[in-house]
């Protein structure tokens, strides 16, 4: 600990408060000049910079953390167990994404596996000992305490998809899975099909819940009638994809197409029809969600409802500096787009 | 910052000093205990324990960090392109491996990929400002500066394989690559293969350089010719394993075996062979490395070089720890063992 001397001591450093004065601003502009100069207007910048210069004051960014409580970093929490994100190519294109735009700001990400209990909680201490500024917060389910958690430490936090019942406090970004989900509907009526299963994400997740509205919306308007055994669960696993397939053609042999709630999933519905005879798409339709590589990897390749990653991992990025920064959170809405290809 | 009121103040709250004088231990031991214990004797740990029960000590993380300047936490660094990372298995198993090794220290594992130069920049200077107490690094290639700069800064590190050039004064663990190149290219002889070709990893690696080594010294000792067109380099990825084999193909029409320095890279010569109509292993047997769960999901199920990821995760927090907790750097070297299956 650094204590002032009095007159009699040897000329001490400048301090971050000597830069401040001679700026004619505030310690905390200083502050967010040296965090890399986020919400500070160009003219406070430059004022901040020449008093750097004239003080001769020298950043220790292990002061700064210390002065300003920040790390100049930020968190992509992922509650999930590790082998789904190894599997799930949707995590890849957003952690890239992320990565990139947090990139354009000098702003390192750190990667947190958190799928079990024991590691959410370790890393929620890790996060609330302010080592990271802010969280990226991916695939929380509605049972995952750790939105709550981190809200209620005062952690900026920007989740991707809405998280259930915590409402508006915390900031989300989310594709509009209702409406994806009403434009496959549609499109697999106008291909004529009347018969169509529904393989869904778990209810406990907002695409689990607003694909299956989506659905459910559309025939209710269409006056196709709705059929229990025509719908099924998975937890966007490949697997659960197949055994959810396996389980429509047991329940629902006469279904003529099937909408899946990811790619993912709707690959392991394309080996489950293919194992069962089923051509795709002569006797049975299926679309996808995402657009993830999955989508184009399949075989046949398959219609699906685009998800722009791009924007969502800029839109996250933004909003979760933006509260870093002070602002209140925001919820941020994204149109999604049918991509049609083979599987249709 | 707070500090003492003197005689007239209210009465301050216990310290770790307080703490450190009631258990006749030094300030240091303290902390080690809070610090979750590791390389405190039980002793020791008993006597501060109940000093703090006796003092009414309460431990404040954040101040902790501040004291100790240890932040309970460590990072798995990789210095690959994020799409590495996803391709292959073996970081998935060895990271997996590390998280539950911490886990029973009850110590965090963060995720950083530095596949660009940018990012690697960010993240050191991420580490070096004590956001992480020590760093796991896979994947270093010998151009890589980033493992003598984390050992300038005095950051404890731990290299998976060999870091080239840089000597003993890093720690790494690794698997004995020259020996289970030895193995295998002594069970293709055994299967009595005589034109033996090699897809080796990168040769700034260590894997590329030793399982190399190890090929070229049991054909000298068996008197078996050395031939340049038997040999190519791939990157470890399952494409460079495909092309490899290409190449081998048209530079050596007359081969009958091919040693695969990763299981990843032995699923892309598979391919190139079935395509080339060569039958696995009745015209050409392909033996790999690594034991990952690419060997298992490959057509024919591979033979290869298994790498105890689990000794080798293990060890590698062992030795970090150690080096947090005052040690100096160590090396550790494993066995490997072969594993028979049906592409040799």
């Amino acid at each position: 600990m650094t204590m002032n001397k009095g007159a009699g001591g040897r000329r001490k450093p400048p301090t971050i408060h000597d830069v401040a004065r001679e700026a004619g601003v505030s310690r905390g502009t200083v502050s967010r000049v040296l965090n890399g100069g986020h919400y500070v207007s160009p003219t406070a910048r430059e004022a901040v910079d020449a008093a750097i210069r004239k003080t001769g004051y020298v950043v220790n960014r292990h002061a700064r953390s210390l002065i300003t409580g920040r790390s100049d970093s930020v968190g992509f929490l992922l509650t999930e167990p590790q082998e789904r994100f190894f599997e799930d190519p949707n995590f890849n294109v957003l952690l890239r994404g992320c990565t990139q735009a947090l990139a354009a700001h000098d702003i390192p990400l750190l990667l947190m596996l958190a799928g079990t209990e024991d590691e959410r909680r370790r890393i929620t201490r890790y996060i609330t000992a302010g080592h990271v500024d802010g969280v990226l917060l991916v695939s929380s389910h509605s049972g995952d305490p750790v939105a709550s958690e981190l809200r209620e430490a005062g952690v900026p936090l920007v989740a991707c998809g809405k998280p259930i019942g915590i409402g508006s406090k915390v900031s989300y970004v989310a594709a509009d899975d209702r409406d994806g989900a009403r434009d496959m509907v549609r499109h697999l009526l106008a291909r004529g099909r009347r018969r169509i299963g529904v393989v869904t994400g778990p209810l406990d997740t907002p695409g689990g819940v607003e694909r299956l509205a989506g659905y459910r919306e559309v025939l209710a308007e269409t006056a196709t009638p709705y059929d229990d055994r025509l719908v099924v669960s998975g937890d966007y696993s490949r697997a659960s994809g197949e055994s959810g397939a396996e389980r429509l053609l047991a329940q629902a042999p006469d279904l003529d197409a099937v909408f899946v709630a990811s790619d993912l999933m709707a690959q392991g519905v394309l080996s489950a029809l293919r194992r069962a005879g089923r051509r795709v798409p002569e006797d049975v339709a299926v679309g996808g969600f995402d657009d993830s590589p999955a989508a184009t990897a399949a075989t046949p390749s398959l219609t699906t409802i685009r998800q722009p990653w791009d924007r969502i991992s800029n839109e996250m990025v933004r909003v979760l500096l933006a509260q870093i920064g002070g602002e209140d959170p925001a919820a941020v809405i994204l149109p999604t787009e049918l991509v049609r290809r083979e599987s249709t």
